[in-house]
């Protein structure tokens, strides 16, 4: 993932749950209103994903007979290809790729080395979008920034000629929620820095992992304005620079980083379909992205999340029962890189009937908790989601569904969602860094997934209810 | 540490405790003899020692301002007037360098990736003695050996023009023999590929994690022998190699490795001591290794070793006791590469009244059992440890003390020794490989380290018993 939108939880339109929008629990003086039965045929399938192989399946194909996925490239295309047969293969309908053009950055070479007061090699990575510092490198003063608001603090012009290092207290939280607390340095660190005058900008990585492995991802430059070169550090890098800064001495740092951008290429999703039976109840969209960053193989970001919509689809298609609603899985492209596959998905297909969207892009740990976004018309989901995810130890939340870079363009034409909720606690160890293989993907968690989306899907695609447009609180 | 002895557990001259030579604890029908007391002095020593803050000063110090510290490099020579003139500061006596020469082995380019069937970048260190692809590379097929013992069954000759690859099955033991039993892939897999006419050879790293950080270390060519490319992938790019293996296509890779050995330079050792009373006691010689890996900087291997010596040795200095007998620290040179250091010193000093020798290499987890090599007119000293230490959590082994690359040389000849065994669960995450900074030390397990080398010392160092050369099993 890119981003996650962190909801906006005031009271709305929406139906939220009666108890959570009640007094706390610990206040409860009232039993709450019985949770409705599970379909015996929805708990049926929800048990038996909890021996799923085939989303393992897919990342470790993935991973191993692809490997990297940057968008825009050969490697993307590759993936493309591979996913089609895939999706084929399974049984899958309408089974079809859409392309577009995007622009391509892509990573050149990368060292640093602190050359004073004491010679060390550091280990970093470029930004999506960083400049370069041409073949020679670059060699300047170090100007310490423990965090983004310090550097947002320093006065334009006073960082000419230096190298801007900014810090973070990036913490773990289920919910994700420290990426976007902590991101900014990132985000657009390196566009204020250039702003201020910095001749480069190393950051210490958006990670919780205390490993040699740089936490790469996209960085923003103002239109108009000349990139300059921007790395994340490793976060003991990180802590070296600032160990040292507590010394006093001044601190050169030696930067080579040679990326380019390589201009308009072709990227594409891949779209395939379980029919339903009624065209009028609208479209359940689902998916994850295939691309991802080069330095791993994108395991968790987001094989596994093509993984667990797709494992959970073909449970769905193999389970006797055509659904009411047609459920349509997308691998987008680039979603790492601003998102052009989300946005394509939109412009071609905004103008079909959605019913409800949900994206799995927050790696492969157990889904926690689930969120909605729900029409009045069909409160009674989101009370029978409840009932069904309650045995795979998923709670409900109190915030507004939506969550997903590549379906929201779709979400802000007022489309219902679900999210089944990922811990968060330990995906900043693995996020954008070369440890993100399929190692990292745990089989039983993996297994949880499934079984929590092929409950939904079985709830959510059969419906009686209408799932109409939601109006989402500001 | 380079190798870990694992001691010989038959019957011997040596005191053995009672307890343990007799039937196993749970067949125990009598009670054991009474633990002597502990001398207060002693327990309040050890018992101080828990709040130390000087040996995580020392690993901060030496891997901050020093840094990486390769053996017989300009940066090892900077740890050596660092470490003199700590010790110095500290209040030492007779501070000082020694040095000899050693031939110098240094790391150049290292890339490689897998050009069919499918490409992927891996990561990957040349081993220490490697030989060198020279600028353009090799590409060529890949023999895939699931272990040492398949590699040993090759034909000689099969491997002509291929790149071996040698995996391993290293699980986590506390005792660290999971290293001996897994590292023949290192320590002789090039040199035995090499005999079978490999072109080249990568290993699976010898380490227990799994992060994109390959461990590095030496290996050894036979006389005469032509070093061919040797070098670690990380544990998830050999796991990829064994998953493409599955798939029956043949792997090819390109090997980019420029390693050079740049002939004989100065290591050398840093040697400090608190003066004891009585001469003919002998000395208590202690210590661990300055020189590092390069591709961290070296914090538990072995910075941890000479913080926790020196910084318990300082206690004993501080402590207003002035020691029965001299207890001497030796910062060794160049442990990594083969041990001169250890040679130089039993050459220099071999001559001189040692009582004892112990060394600190094996990280800075916690200590959980003490072995001993003691005379038996020392006997009752390994009781005391017993009843000192075991308010640490540390029980006493059954094995025989003597454990060290550095102090082999001196033990050979007959000296007396006790092992402080650390926890080895985690140190082959670490080990030889990038992440071997500052994070990985967690200042509580090395405070207990501290405590269990102060009391230790306290005791050994005041025995009033001869603690006189002892007669190891073979």
């Amino acid at each position: 993932m890119t981003f996650r939108r962190i909801a906006a939880r005031a009271a709305c339109s929406l139906a939220l749950p009666l108890a959570l929008s009640a007094a706390p629990a610990w206040g409860q003086r009232t039993a709450p209103p019985p949770a409705p039965p599970v379909d015996p045929k929805v708990a049926a399938l929800r048990d038996a994903a909890l021996k799923d192989d085939l989303a393992y399946a897919i990342i470790e194909g993935l991973t191993t007979e692809v490997g990297q996925r940057l968008a825009g490239t050969e490697a993307e295309a590759r993936g493309r290809a591979w996913g089609a047969a895939k999706l084929k293969a399974l049984g899958f309908s309408n089974v079809a790729i859409e392309t577009y053009q995007m622009p391509v950055w892509v990573r050149g070479e990368e060292t640093a080395e602190i050359v004073a007061p004491v010679p060390h090699r550091l280990h970093l990575a470029a930004l999506g979008n960083s400049g370069s510092t041409g073949p020679k490198g670059l060699t300047a003063e170090v100007a310490v920034f423990p965090t983004y608001n310090d550097l947002a603090a320093a006065p334009d012009g006073s960082l000419t000629g230096k190298i801007a290092y900014v810090g973070n207290a990036m913490q773990r939280t289920q919910d994700g929620s420290g990426y976007g607390a902590n991101g900014a340095a990132r985000f657009v660190g390196p566009a204020l820095a250039a702003r201020k005058g910095a001749a480069a900008i190393v950051i210490r990585s958006i990670g919780t992992d205390h490993h040699r492995l740089p936490h790469t991802g996209t960085t923003n430059f103002a239109e108009g304005q000349a990139p300059i070169p921007a790395a994340a550090l490793s976060v003991p890098d990180a802590e070296l620079i600032e160990r040292l800064a507590t010394r006093g001495q001044p601190i050169r740092l030696r930067l080579l980083l040679t990326p380019q951008q390589t201009g308009m290429h072709e990227s594409g999703n891949v779209i395939a379909e379980v029919p339903g039976t009624d065209p009028d109840a609208g479209i359940v969209l689902i998916g994850g992205h295939l691309d991802s960053w080069d330095l791993g193989t994108g395991a968790i970001d987001d094989a596994s999340g093509l993984a667990i919509t797709t494992a959970a689809a073909k449970r769905i298609l193999d389970s006797g029962m055509r659904p009411r609603r047609t459920i349509r899985v997308v691998w987008f492209g680039a979603e790492e890189v601003g998102g052009p596959g989300g946005r394509d998905y939109a412009r071609r297909h905004g103008g079909e009937r959605h019913a409800l969207a949900a994206e799995s892009d927050f790696g492969a740990d157990r889904v926690w908790r689930f969120e909605t976004a729900l029409p009045d018309s069909a409160a009674a989901v989101g009370a029978r989601l409840g009932s069904a995810l309650a045995p795979l130890g998923i709670v409900r939340g109190n915030g507004v569904a939506g969550d997903g870079a590549d379906i929201a363009p779709i979400i802000r034409t007022g489309v219902a969602g679900v999210d089944l909720n990922q811990s968060g606690l330990d995906y900043f160890d693995v996020h954008h860094t070369a440890d993100d293989v399929l190692d990292r993907v745990e089989p039983e968690a993996l297994r949880q997934n499934v079984a929590a989306w092929t409950a939904m899907l079985a709830i959510v695609a059969n419906a009686p209810e209408a799932i109409g447009p939601v109006v989402r609180p500001k």
